[in-house]
Parts: structure tokens; C-alpha cells; sequence
């Protein structure tokens, strides 16, 4: 199966973990992981490639330079913005297809029922965030571009053999030339602006479980979605905001877990 | 090395998961795991052989009929309470040692340096429970024996060479003729009453850390002993108290680790 992540070197060691609980949550699978990167040093890239060769996988890098020249810049926000939306343009064009994953995940479980699903015309899937608090903040984003749901970029299978046929660099670039003034999470809101209807909705209880909900999450399940259900069902547990579990004062419902893979992962 | 349980049927499930925990945070240590038992089947017997066996460690089942002939019978405690404080009439007299382990623990790190600790005279090693709510339910069961501390016999770990020359079942039965109705745990209040002043005290954060007080140990140590620490340094993680973590209503900070284990113990 093919993995893409993208990375700078602050987010190397989380990658490390998420790579690893994908590995050990898929015992028997082979993937091929690849790396969409900029502003890494030779060193990292090198441990990275060692890591993962060492788990049994395959790695391939690919350096991102001046490719996007005539994209347009966002205020503080760098070139990575972009590499999710036109990941198409630098993978290899014998691919079919690809599961993007942000470095902030734990894979609980196989993705295999996922990445094999039937993607019928879509070129993504992804999950949407139902939780009231969350919906709430994305109203704002929602607004302006006459879509209903808001989908989180950090779980996306990408049709790579649609998105090339369909995609463009063009509309993407004309689009946050006209827009950037709204654009908060500039490649998340891209995403949903330019393709919300293109994307396949999926379980967010099973593909992009937002760690910070637990408890909504449950009673808004009736008890169902439960820690029982989370650890035996849910494959991607996302530590979505901006307090992360592999901070010391990070306190969250899944904290010892976390620290448990990381602990596996990194000794 | 020697790991000492006991088990009845309702902690069958339990116990193949503290005994996963232990084998992986042991990776390249060899067990031999003994069971003293009384009322289990020969089917959940076979199957925590196979279990440990299919792990690469060794099984030795030693069934306990009417030993106990002439112990008395504390109102509704079974034999099994004296197990933990007979266990060296049980055990081959060829061993010198042995770790006794309950089943509501989880190994979180190695025990190799516990496991060869130099136990002087002492009969056995344990921990006490510091934490204020702990030690004021245990000042009743202390105050009639002239102790100090009340040690936890959740982990313990015994001097069995010593034990052979200076324990006696007579005197343990004797002393629970005379104390019957004082004791509130019996076995663990045997142990203290009796033994206290031969147990050699460990520390409770790295081996004996009482799953329900997180809070406690953090900001009791000035917050070194946060998550991080626990996970790197804690070696038993013991689910101290009424509520399990095999209980679908069970709630607690190590909630997902517990299940997490679970899982990858039992499918």
C-alpha cells in the first residue's frame, strides 16, 4: 500500500511514531511511504529512510524545489501548504493511488478495508468533523464557498489516476490569488472550497477520530463509541489542535497510549 | 526468572494480559511462570498453558487440594488467600526466589533489575502506598499491629531460601484464629501484621504505581513524575481499588493503554 506524508523537521520524531503504529497495527501488510519534503536536513531524511527500510518498508523521498514558483505566497505559511493538494504532480504517475496521513496520528487498526474501498468517480476520501464545538469553528470557513460539510485533510485517499485527469495547478493557484485573505487553514480550506464534492465522506468514529472528543464522541453514541469500541475499531486516532500529545503538559484521554507507542517507537 | 500467580476463573483474561505485558516489556528474557490454583477447569487451564507456552515461556500448574485442611475458614474467603503467604510450601525446593504478581497489573517496563535486587534478610520485597486517601483507610487495619506502613502484596517479591527456614503455617493460623474478625483484607493483613518488619520496602512509583492516582503522583513530585516518566521508568501499574480496566464502564487515565494491551493479549 502506498503511503504519502510530508514532513519538516519539527514534526520528525511524531512521524516516526505514526509510522510506527501503522506498521504495528498492520502486521503483514508492506508499504511504500513517501516523503514530500523541503527544508530537511541529508541527516534526517537519512534517519527517516533507515527507520522505515528497517521496519521492512520501502522509502522514497522526493525533495520539493522551487516547483511551485509561480504559487503565490501565503503570509507565513510555506510551500508544504501545497503539497497535499498536488501530491498528483510529483508522485510517480504509475500510481493509482495513495493514503496521505498527517505526522499527529496513532493507527490503531488495518487500513486495508479503507484503502481497498471502491472510490467510484471521487478524488479523495476523507471525514468530516461532526462535533458541535468543531463545526461550530468551521462555520466561519464554511460560509463564503456554499459547502455543507468540512473536511479534515489530516486522513485523505487520494485517487491519483482521477486527479490527474481532473486537477490543476491553475484553478488552485487563481483561487488563493482571489482568496487569501480568508484563508485560515490555507490547504484544509482549499481543499474543501475547491473539492468539497469530490469528496467520499467516510466514518469519522473510524478514520479521523478527533482525540480531544472522547466524551462526545460516546454519548453521542449512546455508549456505543466507547473506549472498548475505539481501541478495537477506530484505525486513525487523530490529535487534532494545537496541543499535542508528545508534549510533557499535554493531558488528554489518550495520553499514556500516545506515550506508550512513542516510547515503542523512538525507546 | 520465577513469576508466582494465582488465579480463579473470573480472572483468567486478566491474567493472559498481565502476562502479555510482561513478556513484551521483557523482550529476551525467558519466564517460568507458576500457577497455584483451586477451582479452575482443566479447559482454562489448558488454555493459559498453550498461551504461555505459544509465547516461548514455561508453565508449571501446581493444584492446591485440601493443603489447607487444618487452616481456618474466614467467613467468605477462599483459600486462595493463603497462597501469596504459603506459596514456599508449594513451590519446588529448588527455587530461591520467585515474583509473586496479581492479575489487574500491567508491566509497563523490565524487571530485571527489581528481580535481582539484593534482598539482604529480608522475606520479601513489596511497596506501600503513600497517597494520603490510601493510607487512611489502611490506619484502621494497622493500628492494632504496632506497623508503621502497610504494604500492598500486589507485587511481591519473595526470599523463598529464607522463607523455608523462618515462616510457619502454624504461626500464620494461629494469628488468624485470634484476629479473624479484624481482618479486612485477610491475606495482605496476615502479611503486614505478621511480617512487616521483613519486608524490604520498594519504591511505589516504579513497583507498585497505583493506577487510580495519577494526580497525586504527578504533583507530589513536583510534576517529575508525570506520564512521560511513568511510562519510561514505572515497571507495575497496578489497578488498585473496586473498578477494573477490563470493564466496559471503566474510566480512568490509563484507560486506553489497559485496552490497548487487551487487545493485543487477547484479539
Amino acid at each position: 500500500m502506498n503511503i504519502l506524508v510530508t514532513v519538516n523537521s519539527n514534526y520528525i520524531l511524531p512521524l516516526m511514531v505514526m509510522l510506527k503504529s501503522l506498521f504495528m497495527s498492520n502486521p503483514g501488510e508492506y508499504f511504500d511511504i513517501y516523503l514530500l519534503y523541503t527544508n530537511v536536513t541529508e541527516g534526517e531524511i537519512r534517519d527517516l529512510e533507515q527507520y522505515i527500510k528497517g521496519s521492512g518498508h520501502s522509502f522514497y523521498g522526493i525533495e520539493i524545489q522551487d516547483e511551485f514558483s509561480g504559487a503565490p505566497v501565503i503570509f507565513h505559511y510555506t510551500k508544504e501548504m501545497y503539497y497535499r493538494l498536488l501530491a498528483y504532480e510529483f508522485l510517480p504517475g504509475t500510481l493509482d493511488r495513495i493514503l496521505y496521513l498527517d505526522p499527529d496520528i496513532l493507527v490503531l487498526n488495518p487500513i486495508k478495508a479503507l484503502y481497498d474501498m471502491d472510490m467510484e468517480h471521487y478524488l479523495f476520501a476523507a471525514a468530516y468533523h461532526n462535533i458541535p464545538a468543531v463545526k461550530e469553528v468551521n462555520r466561519l470557513r464554511l460560509t463564503p464557498y456554499d459547502i455543507e460539510e468540512y473536511y479534515n485533510s489530516g486522513v485523505l485517499l487520494m485517487n491519483l489516476e482521477l486527479q490527474r485527469q481532473h486537477m490543476s495547478e491553475k484553478v488552485i493557484f487563481d483561487f488563493i490569488d482571489k482568496n487569501e485573505l480568508k484563508l485560515i487553514m490555507p490547504d484544509q480550506d482549499i481543499l474543501n472550497a475547491l473539492y468539497a464534492k469530490e469528496i467520499k465522506p467516510l466514518d469519522e468514529k473510524l478514520y479521523n477520530y478527533d482525540a480531544r472528543y472522547f466524551y462526545y464522541y460516546k454519548v453521542s453514541s449512546n455508549g456505543l463509541c466507547d473506549m472498548d469500541f475505539v481501541i478495537r475499531n477506530t484505525v486513525f486516532l487523530h490529535f487534532c489542535g494545537k496541543r499535542k500529545p508528545w508534549t510533557r503538559q499535554y493531558n488528554g484521554k489518550f495520553d499514556a497510549l500516545y506515550k506508550h507507542y512513542q516510547k515503542t517507537a523512538l525507546g
